[in-house]
């Protein structure tokens, strides 16, 4: 279970690392939309391996096929299917860790629930699961921009090395410039390096990913368990290596008063509602009220190191694990169209999930 | 929507702070499990306000009333029902807040999403709301109690104070011992303190809780979108007044390096697989590994203060909006059974939903 | 499991017949609906045991409390809770059942499936619980009702005596004329003679109740699994005592010709594009097409008997069982109204549905 | 929406008729079942056209290919999924009713539901999409087989010609022996010619299946609104053509007395608890009781002749329609293992769905 998300914009994921293909199906597409295949191969560029040395050296082909839902180029209210076929799949690089449970990896739970695993590569709990994220995100963004709403991510913080420009003051548009994807090329300079040194020296670090979403309607998001800001949590500490999730003022609005971190409402000159600060972050009581979205979200180091770590093997004897191959020294650069993913198919769900609630 | 949470153990809420009542079906409950109503209430009586001078003074009875699914003290399988009801509405209270869109609360976005809101005490969006929660909570914990799965929560930081001692080194069951809920009576002093003078002001305060799972068993958890962290991270964001969850290393472990955060395996005596450290958590693959299961969650400041805020009403035009009667000037203490109401249904149900998954 | 039924107009049940009450969350109702209660108390009445000579004659008061979810006598968009209190429980009636397996009842199948089961009146497996079905049937025609939607019931047979004459030629506002509930007086007069008969033999008989649904927009129902008579199916066949569902021709139309079954298209004066035959019943590809949707529901005989039979009990010994108190000889007047709720929770659920599958 | 079916042991399928290809995802099945792809593509060679001289003559390849789930020839707990490609797509034979409404079709409701539609073939709507179940199916009567559980259907009635054996005196084993996969060779051969002179006629007839399940345990089903019969019903409604079902006693139940319909049980040798009759079909109160489950499904007549009928086009112009290419004149004989499949499903899912209703 578990590989369903979404109410009425719902896809369901399949796929292990090196098994023929992953792929997708979306459910609840609105008919109609115009499906630019194009796009959803430049989002799955934007997650591929290989893109820079800061990313690990795997060449993932990722051209999506679509199998059904698309008609004459546009949506047909039926379920969407997209596969991506494994097509750089070396097999051979993986048989040395067959028996052994690698480190913060998920080798020993997987094993110890199912009895059985598809060791290759991680198998189902690869990252490589997420291209089938970045597809329907895609396809939920095609819906999104639709209906005036743009989704942003970039990198903010890479270890130690934070940028402290806030997001306001940024051009969002800029993410891309750089193989990072921090919209401060300042910034991006010093991430690139420290990523750099890290993986000379065989390690990995972490990263924070910032999300903003703008041109949210009023009124997204449903009250008590599916609070719009609870079901982009669960979105994003479902992505591979995330360990965190705050919105608005998140853990640092605990240090605050009330009279401070309260946003006041005021009328603009055009008659529209809306509040001087936004620590709320875009959601009152689990609902949009009209101001940006805006969240950022926690990814650890790479658990695969290119250096010996203690470990234990299947029958429970001591043994030693090695990373092989290609990986990544950090996994933010290559997260954030995940993380635009993610948020996508979140908005969408509930912008069809709120159409439906006044007489 | 938006009112149902769990697949197996499911449980679906209603009820107005103002409202006859507020209530939860539990569906899904295992048949036979003897039901201790006084443990029930007991629970509901941690949540209720008017335990102390730091928090509100209203008097909730909170008397739960089983109206389904227990036959001679024991589960039978069909839903439970349990309804509390609202004793200590006085209405008159709200009447100055009927037309006033409070800052940093649900009434703006209620009204602008259903066109209607019952605007007493804010109606669906009170906190009132979560003793259906911690209701329907205390029956899940009676649940994991009987498979040896041990469920706590205390404050950790309050503001600027900071409980430095790490859980593993504190007193669990001591927790309830002072009415700040730190079980370090030290910090605990502290944060009272910081409490009451806030609470001078006239103003309020963030905070932070820790929880801490011992003795799940290792696979519960579903890969991908039902990761167990996930559906933990939206059962906490889903709380009112929630800005950001984390778990294991969580935000700080985004600083480390990969050899740093590695949680390496070994073989303890008896045979068990542990991890030497345990920044994951607990959590791998989005499985349970055996190990403690621990997360922090934010709670900003709450929003109603003791003084004039500038605001709007319905009509759009300015106005002052000031709190009246009885009010937490800080809402950590009062949530602690909140968040392990929570913990405990997302375990129950994955424990659940581990049951099929071998042949 | 399996408590709650609908997607988006959902609802949620709970209670035995002899606990202290059942009731229903209605999660989804669309805000702003005016919500007369009377009309539910009215519908209620319909259902309720003692209305005349051929139905129990147990009197059940079925007055709805509404605990949430209603504010100045509209819906808010917020779960609707009713209630409804066992005024009348008699529970002594029941202790000679307590250990022995009633034939054809779910007292041996809840026995092993639960290890436990409220022995009184059934418990759950009570048809006193199709009462909550009919309150939250209530608002759901309410609000179809604002959509000009109308569901209609009969009893058209009862054992042998069968009601000939088609539904169009009826006038169902003429149903509850008389206690059988058959819009056709002379056919009435034969069925509640029948019934009769069989009561002094202390026997029970089954019968069919037809359903009629008209001013149905085109386009409810969503292909493949969630046709729309496919869930009109289900919610008719999760009645207590029923035994089949056909819908449009139904089984008779297994027997026409291509040729004769197809309902051939034409376009009205008006413009408006409907079918010569409607032998599809108003649905097509699982989605409605504007025609009437009908169908009908097959009860089989009550299975408490005022007469010994031969059964076990829970040790498995040979033992008779005979009823006692006050049972009907016939279900199907009084399951007249419990047909049209869940016809109009299924319609009602598949309106909001359809309200986004175009751009 | 709708493309998703079952709560543990859940599908979704995708594909329209001549798109690139069909398929589901199983998301559910336990781990480590052996999977025998050859079982799964006997079973789509059943469900096959060209099969003989009384159903279509297309030839589907209908290779089942396994994208995910299966490692080294077991299931890994991961979403099995299935692709099947369209090698036969021949779409220029539906170019003629591109712009026409067929009667008794979905073509109307489809146009008027999403605004667009894939008419080649009738895209979604097409039988084709049977298929999909069919490969699930497979998969789910695996994992009963482990379980001891049988699950068969087979032709009990065409147009007029009904088979008169109860399914206890026939040899369900012999069902495949004949093309209209009727058991009996004397109906077999009455229900064959008459199909043929059907066919001859340019026209089309409508027939009933019969399932039985054999080996269930005590306990499957959930109470109220998932009753295992109000899941098969809606399992069996679901395939395209269906227009009723009945289960145990059925329709023909309503005109007997409770005292010949009541099942007595009774103790047997060996201590198990059984009935004397099986009017119940083998389900009491919505769940089973160890007897025999069975139900007969009604089929209309296939609604695609071979000669001209009336209708109109989407300008809402009278015209002609009329069959071209390779059409079935009886779809009963290729449906039986689509009925099995679905019954298949339903079971193995409520399998699932019992194993933790007892602490």
């Amino acid at each position: 279970m578990g590989n369903t998300f979404g109410e009425l914009f719902r896809i369901t994921t399949f796929g292990e690392s090196h098994g023929p293909a992953i792929g997708v199906i979306i459910d609840g597409c609105p008919a109609g939309l115009k499906i630019d295949q194009d796009f959803i191969t430049r989002e799955l560029a934007r997650r591929r391996p290989g893109q820079s040395k800061i990313t690990t050296q795997r060449k993932e082909n990722d051209l999506p096929e679509i199998l059904a839902g698309v008609f004459e180029g546009k949506s047909t209210g039926t379920p969407i299917c997209i596969v991506i076929h494994n097509t750089d799949q070396r097999s051979r690089d993986y048989s040395h860790i067959a028996e052994k449970y690698r480190p913060s990896h998920a080798d020993y739970t997987y094993q110890e629930k199912y009895g059985i695993r598809d060791y290759r590569g991680g198998g189902r709990s690869s990252a490589r699961e997420t291209a089938a994220r970045v597809a329907a995100g895609a396809i939920a963004r095609l819906f999104l921009i639709e209906k005036g709403i743009d989704v942003k991510a970039f990198v903010s913080e890479v270890g130690p090395v934070k940028l402290e420009i806030p997001y306001q003051d940024l051009n969002l548009d800029e993410t891309d410039q750089n193989i990072v994807r921090c919209p401060d090329p300042f910034t991006a300079g010093k991430m690139i390096d420290f990523i750099d040194q890290t993986r000379k020296k065989r390690d990995t670090i972490g990263g924070i990913i910032t999300g903003v979403i703008r041109g949210v309607p009023v009124g997204l998001g449903e009250p008590v368990f599916d609070k719009l800001h609870a079901n982009l949590g669960r979105a994003m500490l479902s992505i591979n290596a995330v360990k965190g999730f705050e919105y608005g003022s998140g853990f640092e609005g605990t240090k605050m008063y009330g009279s401070e971190h309260n946003d006041e409402f005021f009328k603009d000159e055009k008659g529209i509602i809306k509040t001087h600060t936004n620590y709320s972050g875009g959601i009152q009581g689990g609902i949009s009220n009209g101001q940006d979205i805006y969240f950022r979200v926690a990814f650890k180091p790479v658990a695969t190191l290119m250096k010996p770590q203690q470990s234990i093997d299947m029958k429970g004897k001591e043994t030693t694990v090695e990373g092989k191959g290609r990986h990544d020294p950090c996994v933010v650069p290559r997260a954030v169209p995940i993380v635009e993913a993610m948020a996508s198919l979140v908005i969408a769900d509930h912008y069809l999930l709120n159409l439906k609630v006044k007489l």
